[in-house]
C-alpha cells in the first residue's frame, strides 16, 4: 500500500512549482545578498520582491515583514521582545499554546522578567474570552497578550479580531502564532489589532528551514539574532536566500487557489468524519473540529481499548501517517498537554490527522478501513 | 566577459555534488524529524547520520554537535550562553570580531550582565598574545574569552591551541568563531581545550540558512530558542532537513578534498599577490597575509587615489566580485571596523579578495589586467 500522508500539521510537502522557484538560488544565482556589486543585488532583489509577495498577500507593509529560520524563532522573537524592548510586565498566554510559545513566556517567567497567566479553556477547546478580558482588566502593568489562531493540536481557532479588539481596549501587545493559518486563511493585518504574526514555510508546501515575523511598523523592538545589518538591522546572519524565495512562492500559490484548496480540503475533513462515525459509533472530536475550527485538522477521541491504544503504532505499519499530537514532542511520550488541557478523559485515546491538497477520499476511505479493522 | 567571483568568504556557490545530496529532502523524502512514524524516522536517520559525519571530522562526540539556523545564530547562542548559564561575568574579545560576536557582547555589556574588555591588536592585525594573558590574570570572575579562529576580513588566524591553553591556565570559558575554517581547516576538537567553535554551510560550498554549533560536553548550557524538543531539547524548531543533509555532505566533500584543494587555493592567493606587486608596486597587504593567515583570503591595501577610491564599483561593472570587508555590512557603508582596529592609515583602499577551488589562475591574470586598467 502506498503512503498514506495525513499529518500536514505537522509538515507538508514541498510543492514542486515552488522548488522550481527555489532552483536558480540553488544553483546560478548564489551571491550573497549583502555584497554590494551586481551579483549580491540579484540576490537582494529576490529577497525585496519575496518580502512584496508575502506583504501584499497579507495587507501588510513590506518593511512590516522579516524573514526567520521558522515559527519557532519567531514566535521567541515576539515574546522576548514585547518583554525586554516593550516593557511588558505581565503575559496572559493559554495553556494549549505550541511549547514555542509556552517554553518562551515560563522562561520569562522563571526569569523574573515577566508575570504570566493563562486564560482558562472551555471544554470545547476554545479560550475563555470573559476570562480574558477578565485578565486584561485585572492587569496593572503593560501586557502582552499570546494566543495562537489555530490549535496545531485540535485545529481550535480564536476569532482574532475580537482578542485584538479586547487588546486595543487595554493596551495591549498581541502576538498570535499563525504558524497553522498563514498559507491557509487570508490575513488583512491592516485592519487587524495584533503587533506580531509568524509563519514556518514548510506548513503550506514551502521549505523547512524559513520562517517569517511580521512586526507591527507601530512598534519598535531589537533583534533577538545580533550580527550584521541584514533584514534591516532586526535579525542577522546570511539570509537563507532559497528559502525565503521558497517561502514566498508557497504562500502566493496558495493564496492564488485558497478558495478551491481549502473546500476541497474542509470536504475531506468532514468526510473522514462522517466515515469515522460509520465505523467506530463512539467517536468524537477534540475540540470544536465542525465549528471555529482549521479545516486542515482533525483531532478524534478514540474509546481506549488495547487496540486502540496501538492505533498509531499500526497506522505506521499499515503507511499511514497521523500524529498523537504535535510532531515536536511525539518522540518525548509525555501525552499532549493541549488535549490534558480541557478534556480530561485518561479513558480515551486522541489522534490527530491533517490534511493537504494533496490527499484524496481514495486515501481517506483507505484509512479509515484500515482503522475499522485496527479497532 | 564572464563573471569572475573573487568573494568566497562572503559565500560560495552551492556544490552540485552537495544540492544532489539533498534532492531527495526536498521532494519524497518531507517527513517531519519528529514524527515517530516511519517516514519521520527516516528524516531523524538524516539528520542523525549528518551529525556523526560532522562530528567525526571534527573529532567531536555526535552529542557535541548542533545543527542551527547559521553562523550568527549559533555565535549569539555560544556567547550568551556563557554569561546566562555559565556564569561568566567578564567577557575577552578582540575588535576585529565578526559583528555577530561584537553586537552580542556589546549587548550583554550593555543589560549589566557582563564586563568587557578588548585585547589589543598587533599592526599586523594578529592579537597580542601577552595582553590577552594579562587580561586572564587580572579577571577575577569567571570569564569568557570569544575569538575567531581566522579574521573574514584579512585571513589572520589565532593559535587556537596556544589561545585555548591559555583559557585553561585561568579556567576560561573558550568560544571560538570558526565560521571561516569549518570547512577550510581540519580539526581536532578532542584534543583542542575549547567550549564552543559554530560553523556556517554557505561558507564551504554548502547550503545557506543552516549551520553548527560545537558544545564541549563538559558545559551544560540552556537552549537560545525555545519550543519542541529538537536537537535534544538544545534547538528549538522544526529541522533544516535538507540543509542539513547539505551542510553535513559539505564537510564531507571539503574534507575529502582538503589537501588539494587547500594547496590549489593558497598557490591562487600567493599567485594573485605577486602579480598585482608587478602592476602596482605600492601594494601592500592588511593583515599578515603571508604569515599566518588564512589560504582563503587576500586583503590588499592600494594607496587611495580618485581612482582607487573607486575600485569596487569599477570592478563591479567589470564583472569582478571582490568586496571591502565583510558581506553583511558592505551596504552600510561604513568602512571596516577590522581595518580600523589596527592599520589605521586614511590614505589606503583595503580590497578583499577571496578565494575558492572553482577559481582559476587566468581568472586572477583578467581580473590583475583590469585593476592594472582601474588604478
Ligand atoms: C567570521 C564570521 N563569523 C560569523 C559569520 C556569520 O555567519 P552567517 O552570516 O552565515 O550567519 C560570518 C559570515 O558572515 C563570518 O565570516
Ligand atoms: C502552532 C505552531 N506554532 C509554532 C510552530 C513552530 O514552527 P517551526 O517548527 O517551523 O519552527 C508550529 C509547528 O511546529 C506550530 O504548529
Amino acid at each position: 500500500m502506498n503512503r498514506i500522508y495525513l499529518d500536514n500539521a505537522a509538515t507538508t510537502t514541498l510543492d514542486p512549482v515552488v522548488l522550481d522557484a527555489m532552483m536558480p538560488y540553488l544553483t546560478t544565482n548564489f551571491g550573497n545578498p549583502s555584497s554590494i556589486y551586481s551579483y549580491g543585488r540579484e540576490s537582494r532583489l529576490a529577497i525585496e520582491n519575496a518580502r512584496k509577495t508575502v506583504a501584499k498577500i497579507l495587507n501588510a507593509h513590506p518593511a512590516e515583514i522579516f524573514f526567520t529560520s521558522g515559527g519557532t524563532e519567531s514566535s521567541n522573537t515576539a515574546i522576548t521582545a514585547s518583554v525586554r524592548d516593550l516593557g511588558c510586565k505581565h503575559i496572559i498566554s493559554s495553556p494549549i499554546e505550541h511549547h514555542a510559545t509556552l517554553h518562551t513566556v515560563e522562561h520569562l517567567k522563571h526569569a523574573g522578567e515577566a508575570t504570566l497567566s493563562y486564560v482558562n479553556i472551555l471544554p470545547d477547546g476554545h479560550i475563555d474570552m470573559e476570562h480574558l478580558e477578565q485578565l486584561l482588566a485585572d492587569s496593572s502593568v503593560k501586557t502582552l497578550v499570546t494566543l495562537m489562531h489555530a490549535n496545531n493540536e485540535i485545529g481550535n481557532m480564536i476569532d482574532i479580531h475580537a482578542v485584538g479588539e479586547l487588546c486595543k481596549k487595554y493596551d495591549a501587545i498581541f502576538h498570535s502564532d499563525t504558524v497553522q493559518t498563514v498559507g491557509h486563511f487570508p490575513f488583512d493585518l491592516r485592519n487587524t489589532y495584533v503587533h506580531f504574526i509568524n509563519g514556518a514555510g514548510h506548513k503550506f508546501h514551502g521549505p523547512k528551514g524559513v520562517g517569517m515575523l511580521y512586526i507591527n511598523e507601530n512598534v519598535k523592538i531589537n533583534p533577538f539574532i545580533q550580527g550584521g545589518s541584514q533584514e534591516r538591522n532586526m535579525r542577522a546572519g546570511t539570509e537563507n536566500l532559497y528559502g525565503i524565495v521558497g517561502f514566498a512562492k508557497a504562500l502566493q500559490l496558495a493564496t492564488d487557489n485558497h478558495e478551491a484548496d481549502s473546500n476541497y480540503i474542509r470536504g475531506l475533513k468532514y468526510y473522514m468524519f462522517e466515515e469515522l462515525k460509520k465505523v467506530i459509533p463512539d467517536v468524537s472530536c477534540n475540540g470544536d473540529a465542525m465549528g471555529r475550527s482549521n479545516y486542515t485538522v482533525l483531532n478524534v477521541s478514540f474509546p481506549k481499548t488495547e487496540k486502540s491504544e496501538m492505533i498509531l503504532f499500526n497506522l505506521d505499519i499499515n503507511n499511514i501517517c497521523a500524529s498523537g499530537g504535535s510532531a515536536c514532542t511525539s518522540g518525548a511520550d509525555a501525552g499532549s498537554h493541549v488535549i490534558r488541557a480541557f478534556a480530561g478523559n485518561p479513558n480515551r485515546m486522541a489522534v490527530r490527522f491533517s490534511f493537504s491538497k494533496n490527499n484524496t477520499k481514495e486515501e481517506i476511505d483507505l484509512a479509515v478501513a484500515k482503522i475499522k479493522e485496527l479497532i
